[in-house]
């Protein structure tokens, strides 16, 4: 899940807002808020440890803390394309593709059509079989949750590399900071020193897909909890075919043909508003991505976009391309068929299929001192399949 | 919870577009879409048992099916305004207003602001001053999910009347049916003969609260499931304290100096366009609601609408009206903090309070024949109290 | 242009809001508000020579005063298809398509695209091949105004017919009154003795196309005002074409391949709703019309849409349907380009192409006691072709 | 009238979208578009006369050509307070304060409620009195269009400077260009050279009230063209005081106690986006203005805002601003009670009042190579009075 939300500075305001309305037309003006994270970790400034926020020296996941960011003006080379074989592929033909789930001692569905919970199978103990049958049950299921998978997070980060370049090409950041050696784990902090701007949004939860942008975003996503707070923090998951489902045959024809214009927020643009200042390992990608994508492996087709990097509809004048987006955005969040939440528990790993869903946040957690430490594995899937065959996407 | 959604008949829809656009305006082209129930138990309708879903005579609930429903043409008297006296009030001096919780085997809340799911407490054997708490309980959390209560489902339609008349004057339901003796009992029933209209919607979710048309809406409200259906049916609540809380503090007191007309729908209106017909026990009622109501107990300000009922703002023009309400229902809808949702499990009792809370079915079961089968008990409480000191209902 | 305006009733407002909300759903709470006309001119009410406004005996219009209205209870047969031939067609190949001009002592055209204001040109002399290009001529610049149509005013009832006759069948108000033994001229009347009701609308502009729910909606299109208020009501029209080309390419495209539902507004709704009571001539029709239409003898593309009988887009979801809707509506309401106003004045004649265009009241004039006395003649033309080929009509 | 428009860079959009989404998060996600001039006149940019666009030998305004621009880097003092005595106070005392127009050989009201055309008053000879009326009658009709005003525009600058500074201290705009001499001369110009971008806005119309961002906006302001395109290029005013009246009183008690943050377009922004390249005469100015305002001499409520600098709603959030913000603007635009068009003519004197209407460009004729020149004086009035008494404006 994406740690970015939707927030504005809060302290001082009156003074802010004579500063801000004449610096930026779009910052209190524009249709989308201004974009900022939590300060924590920013390039200059103290990671999780040097901040006093307790007894670091017992805590068990000190070596998996933040610690390494880009350097200020170190741009590097951007994502090349590479070929995706989607493990599930292969789990098509095998006689029982959740065979793997046989050593399950619980398997429950939260919903019909989104989500399971599954008791009594061992990740680490995965055989390549039973991994490839494991990324078909996330494509099928959109989300599995695996409870009790102790060894799992005992395994550690070569292990964990491992695990999920099985099933892409593991995914580096571009701007967040990383444990000391494991570019690759995308990491999750906050404690009773992550600075929470006060939002101007009347929510904040957005539901969003990870890392869209990219030429090649993620498909099967994982993500653990090393420290959880007491309550709150549960993660909202909806299925993009259900949401297509909904909609009518031919308005789903119609939303086959258009193409959208996605690109990652531009960190420079941040740091002008003043509410975010942090480096970036690559240059700014923008890609044309179908609005609705084709699963490779099931075939089913997904609405797919992302209010945090879809900025329009390719060829549409803004007011056509907000009206199509700000409906599908609101589609989205009103449907409450195919939505799940993941209540968070130690020693869980949750999967999902970036491909096929979106998810939100909760911040219900936000006004607590208790840290929150997690990382996600993102292996890089193919470059979307347009459902609709031959749409042009260059 | 409502049994009523939003939905138009499918069938024929060729036919029936030519028919339907000539004799009623709004069906296709109004705002808000026509409003239809399952047919099932209609007047004139076989109740359950006639219809030949399956083996009756095993069903051990047999007895608390939908078979009464008001007389085509009878009309009866309009409800009497009553004093009521919250009993969640006496709790509030209690030494310790949470002691009924200390048998408690689990507590646990789902989010920090909304619902505790509790194991061991066995309602049945509550004592007056652990009613009293219980009902302060419930407004705090808004909503109670208590597991294991196989007391409670045995103990039958005398007991439930007298548990749910402690709380305050039981509801009769306008139009439903109700089982032999028990009006005060109102039936929630599906099954494989249930008539579900294709909806024209995109979702079948509503939020809405309940009665809330009635010059004394339901405070305390309790549901039971008598049968469910295998997976699916999961009912979501949200607060609408939280909600208000994530507004404005300028724009929340705007909100609280408006007043909404609220009616029932009208079943005469829905029996000409011809997709219900059924009686009605009591003549319509339209009443003056506040937008912002105060909890008598807790004194907490909470939004209260209902799409089902809200006909509009007071002395406003239907765009004016309409521009309020609309991004109320959609602040609703977005987000997500304040919401949870309960999973349904046999031997479970729901008690909510829908002065401060608004909740949806969920119907992702629509595709299967199973029965579900439960009811409501719905004291009602008293005349909503304006969140602005001093604003006129009447 | 339609006298229908969107109103409801005013008086006594507290007490009607709880009956029109009991008794029908729509009246305050739907999308579209209830449409009412002014009361006058309904059967079983006085026509105005009747209801003492003043010395009819001196004005000298009373001859085309609305006298005959359709008596209750007969329901006359449907009209009939026929082959329109346009007139513009022939113009095509005259050597100077706007030949009949000729004669002009001032030709001023009100925007680059839309509007002509003529001088010096007696409508009731041209010749058939001028009548020709005058088709072409309205096609072309969506709206001619002739002043100083003396001869026109004077020429009376049949030479009325027979010119409109000339380009195309004359359709006869579904409801309206007309002067005895003249039923094509369809009447527009207000006096002092004109019940407006109070808006609940915030404008009481509605953009709109005449009679548009006819298989065979009107073309070239010709109203008169005999008798005019002191200042007000001015006449706004725009262009469909110009609506259509401000839009993208691609936006376009999509709109061609959507079709309307099209019907009239039920009088036996309205009467229902006790805001009219009158009756209709002909059974209601609901037809399919393309979004987008195709002009037949210029071949220009137009929007084509009217939020008075448009019930919804073909095989669209509701939500879905009011989207692209009323994205179109506040586009054509919002965009200055391709807008245009006529000035009234005695002795004028307006002529427009309600394929082409859109056109709108003013309802400044609605306090004054004032008269104002006109006539609508309305040739059909044919059934709208869509500017996509092949597009499935029925 | 503000000669800014809405547009963006059309050529070689392809490379483009890359680029601008990547750079700049709001460009084409962003609510509002963003905001760019014709180039033309941009500091380092030839004036009119150095750009060969014909014979501007034989052109009499030569001289009134912008020519002056402020230099890059030079920004200098804010703007001071003063007081404002509004002329149409005095005017009130008259006993006839329409004595002016006694020498009217022809005075035409657009509409009821707003504008009027005069002919046979030469507005370089009234005297300060009727001056005083003058400036009354603008304030209640609103706009005022003077025609064979020849005397007017032979007087030349120093007059114009005179005639103007009656009503008010004379606005320098921020950005402008100018005569050599007379900065208070606001030029509007656009002629072959002129780059128009291609809109990515469905209508380039924009309703807005002129410089409404500084502390004493302008109130009487005046317009005159000494060059007119052939068509094309009417101008539209609204009246805020009707767009006021048409919503329901307890709305309007709403809006009342409502302040908007205002402020120019940044123009270093503009720059950054690479859309506008020009210097600033002053700081950056933000104000609280209230969202109805009352005129000083006629007591008239009027809706005061202006979506080119209107920044949102203070306190609220920024959907709750939207809310509101964005359903006025539909409401002005959508309105066509209280709005006129005036039609250009040489010699033509167009005043209206800035502080109780709103105003668009029609830029019809965008297309064409043609001249249009012409000036605007554009004296400040008085601080916005709030209609609510009261009101906290700091």
């Amino acid at each position: 899940m994406s740690s970015t939300t939707t927030t504005i500075i809060a302290e001082n305001k009156a003074e802010q807002i004579a500063e801000t309305t004449c610096n930026t037309v779009s910052t209190t003006a524009g249709g989308s808020s201004s974009l900022a994270l939590p300060l924590f970790g920013s390039p200059g400034q103290p990671t999780p440890k040097d901040r006093g926020q307790g007894p670091f020296e017992s805590y068990p996941y000190t070596d998996l803390l933040p610690k390494v960011y880009p350097n200020l003006g170190e741009i590097g080379e951007p994502l090349e394309d590479f070929v995706h074989v989607d493990p599930g592929m292969r789990a098509l033909s095998h006689p029982n593709p959740r065979k793997f789930l046989q050593r399950a001692t619980r398997i429950e569905n939260f919903c019909p059509t989104i989500g399971t919970e599954i008791e009594g199978v061992n990740l680490v103990k995965l055989t390549p079989e039973e991994r490839d049958e494991l990324a078909l049950e996330v494509a099928r299921r959109r989300v599995l949750v695996f409870r009790g998978q102790d060894d799992f997070f005992e395994a550690g980060g070569e292990f964990w590399k491992e695990f999920g370049s099985y099933f892409g090409r593991l995914h580096v950041h571009p701007t967040g900071g990383h444990p000391e050696g494991l570019p690759e784990i995308h990491m999750i902090y906050r404690d009773e020193n992550t600075v929470y701007y006060d939002t101007e949004n009347i929510t904040r939860g957005m539901w969003h897909t990870d890392m869209s942008h990219e030429r090649q975003p993620p498909g099967l996503t994982l993500v653990v909890l090393y420290h959880l707070t007491e309550s709150g923090g549960d993660t909202f998951f909806t299925s993009g075919v259900e949401a297509l489902k909904r909609l009518s045959p031919g308005f789903v024809e119609y939303l086959k043909t258009l193409r959208q214009i996605q690109s990652a927020v531009d960190p420079i643009q941040v740091t002008r508003n003043g509410t975010r200042s942090r480096n970036i390992r690559r240059p700014c990608v923008t890609t044309i991505h179908p609005l609705v994508r084709r699963h490779p492996v099931t075939g089913e087709e997904s609405l797919f976009l992302n209010p945090e990097a879809t900025k329009g509809i390719l060829g549409y004048k803004k007011q056509e391309s907000d009206l199509i987006l700000d409906f599908l955005y609101d589609h989205i969040a009103g449907g409450l068929e195919g939505q799940m939440r993941v209540k968070w528990a130690p020693k869980t790993v949750v999967l999902w299929d970036n491909r096929v869903t979106m998810h939100s946040a909760l911040f219900d957690f936000a006004g607590s001192p208790e840290r929150r430490h997690g990382a996600r594995i993102t292996p890089q899937a193919e470059r979307p399949i347009p459902a609709l065959d031959g749409l042009r996407l260059h």
